[in-house]
């Protein structure tokens, strides 16, 4: 199984995300800082993942911090919740996991626990979330898992799989559930420039599993569809609004419409902490602007004259009306979503 | 101006587009094989270049073969114009640049000329259809610049410049026309993977020319029109079928499906060498399947896992359904095109 992120008393440890497929590398994060640097430069990446490697941040930076009584530990736990919370802002889980630390310490301050219960509390808290976060994926696979063809193509965008996670995927774990269960489609990645997460993420997760996978360029998809070697789509998101508009790695938005066009299924699979019904819709959702060098070089080469002006959104949003559902480890979401997401919150 | 193709008597010069937009750097093919290499590794690409770069390759071929008459030069002609056909399958204009000089040939030999002549002759033909492209990328220009917004932005997808041709470009001669006229739009350029023309050769020669140009990840382009970014998208061909389907770039069909998604105008652009009426349907096409190393590496660095399975399409079909109008120097084409391409065609 590919480990992710795993706490350690070292520190948190992640496969370095930006060297695969050609090295697979792991990194030691020793502080919160560092954590939040691995963040920010994508050694770890994807929603449910970036989620709990804050969490984990959070009960490290806590850990180390100099402090003999709660009072002393607040602000400069306020501190690092801080660091943690600027790194990225379109994935909500990134938020709902500073929360969640939050709350846990509050609740551990308000019941008088020594500084030392609460440091520990908080690195099992974290711990907790990872594991709650495979069991997500296996779930979200069992509720998915029949909604793809037995055969044929299925396209996924970007990575939305154990390395996005902590374990098994979301729209991967759909898409290695319904392999569990005896499908045998082909999957087709698009490569999704410009950080290729489907090229060098996808394919290699998939293919250590022995997944039958096609790479394609981003702009291959809608040829793919045409020739009809796609029976679905399955792909992850950041932030799934009120409405049911779901914020995802860009090029998501002209997958979806390719789908509406070609009478294809969209599926977007994620875990209930990606679901965000304080926003009302994608129209108020954060979207990161990245760096212009992600555009204009590729390992170091430059690919763009000198200069060139580039736009760099990594994120767009597909509004819900081309979503066929949304699959989460509660259960499986269908139009009207506002009424369906609604409900699964309970 | 640019430079892309030239005849010189050490040989054809041509502007090496692999190695655009760090190093501008031409190279002289001195044989006709030389000049078929030149086509098949992309040194030169571009439907209309690639004709009058074959109509060059067949005249320096036939300039060099041995022969003391019309009957032994014969051959070793056919032999040439095999080879140059041979390159690439989709564009027309090499099988329409070639057929024109083999018809030119013909004539020459029928009326009995000497070898020197059927040399000489064949030369000036071929200098002749380097001025004739120019001419008509100018006339296409001046059809479509109307068609075009005043502001805003603009989409292109690959190159379709005056790299692509003998100079002013296609689709970039429609821009550079509406830019002389007084529009003052933004092209966005997508960057096209997996050759990337967009962002080494359009935004090149656009920045040449002072034209503000925005590099985008294919997969942004969707984005971009649901910001209202794009007020119309122009791009080339590389063969239009009887009834207005068009063979271009891959890629071509899912910006024409995003383009009818928001409304916006999608306009074609190509010489009349590109239309290629013997051919029904866009499913007669021949689609050009390319290495996949193409889409595994970018400048000899690995961007998918070892043994990675890939498609790599450098081709696809948009239907005419999706095409708003073609414009060639004859005139812009619109619906039904069955009718008004035949009409242009006289």
């Amino acid at each position: 199984m590919i480990q992710t992120l795993q706490w350690t008393d070292a520190g948190v440890v992640f496969i370095d995300q930006t060297r695969l497929p050609t090295e697979e590398v792991y990194v030691t994060c020793r502080t919160y800082t560092e954590v939040a640097d691995a963040i920010v430069t994508m050694i770890v990446r994807g929603a449910p993942a970036i989620g709990v490697a804050a969490a984990m941040g959070v009960a490290l930076g806590t850990r180390d911090a100099k402090a003999a009584t709660a009072a002393e530990l607040l602000p400069q736990f306020e501190k690092i919740c801080d660091a943690l919370a600027a790194t990225r802002p379109t994935a909500v889980n990134l938020f709902w996991a500073i929360r969640r630390m939050k709350d846990r310490f509050a609740a551990l301050v308000a019941t008088g626990k020594s500084v030392d219960q609460i440091r520990s509390t908080l690195i099992d808290e974290s711990k907790q979330m990872h594991a709650e976060d495979v069991a997500a994926c296996v779930a979200m696979g069992k509720n998915g898992a029949a909604l793809l063809p037995k055969t044929g193509g299925v396209l996924t965008h970007c990575n939305a799989g154990a390395l996005a996670t902590c374990g098994y995927g979301t729209a991967l774990g759909v898409i290695r559930a319904a392999y569990e269960a005896g499908a045998r489609f082909n999957v087709y990645a698009d490569e999704t420039r410009p950080f290729l997460q489907g090229s060098r993420l996808t394919a290699w997760e998939l293919m250590k599993d022995g997944i039958p996978t096609t790479v394609i360029s981003d702009n291959m998809a809608g040829a793919m569809m045409q020739q009809g070697k796609i029976g679905a789509v399955v792909l992850g998101a950041d932030r799934i609004a009120a409405n049911g508009d779901v914020a995802n790695k860009i090029g998501t938005y002209t997958v979806a419409i390719l789908a509406k066009e070609h009478g294809i299924p969209f599926y977007v699979a994620a875990p209930w902490s990606t679901v965000d019904l304080a926003t009302p819709d994608g129209g108020h959702i954060p979207i990161e602007q990245r760096s212009p060098r992600e555009v204009t070089h590729l390992a170091g080469k430059q690919i763009a004259p000198d200069n060139a002006v580039v736009e760099n959104p990594a994120f767009d949003v597909t509004p819900h009306r081309y979503i066929t559902a949304i699959i989460t480890e509660r259960g499986v979401a269908r139009p009207s979503f506002a009424e369906s997401l609604a409900r699964l919150a309970g």
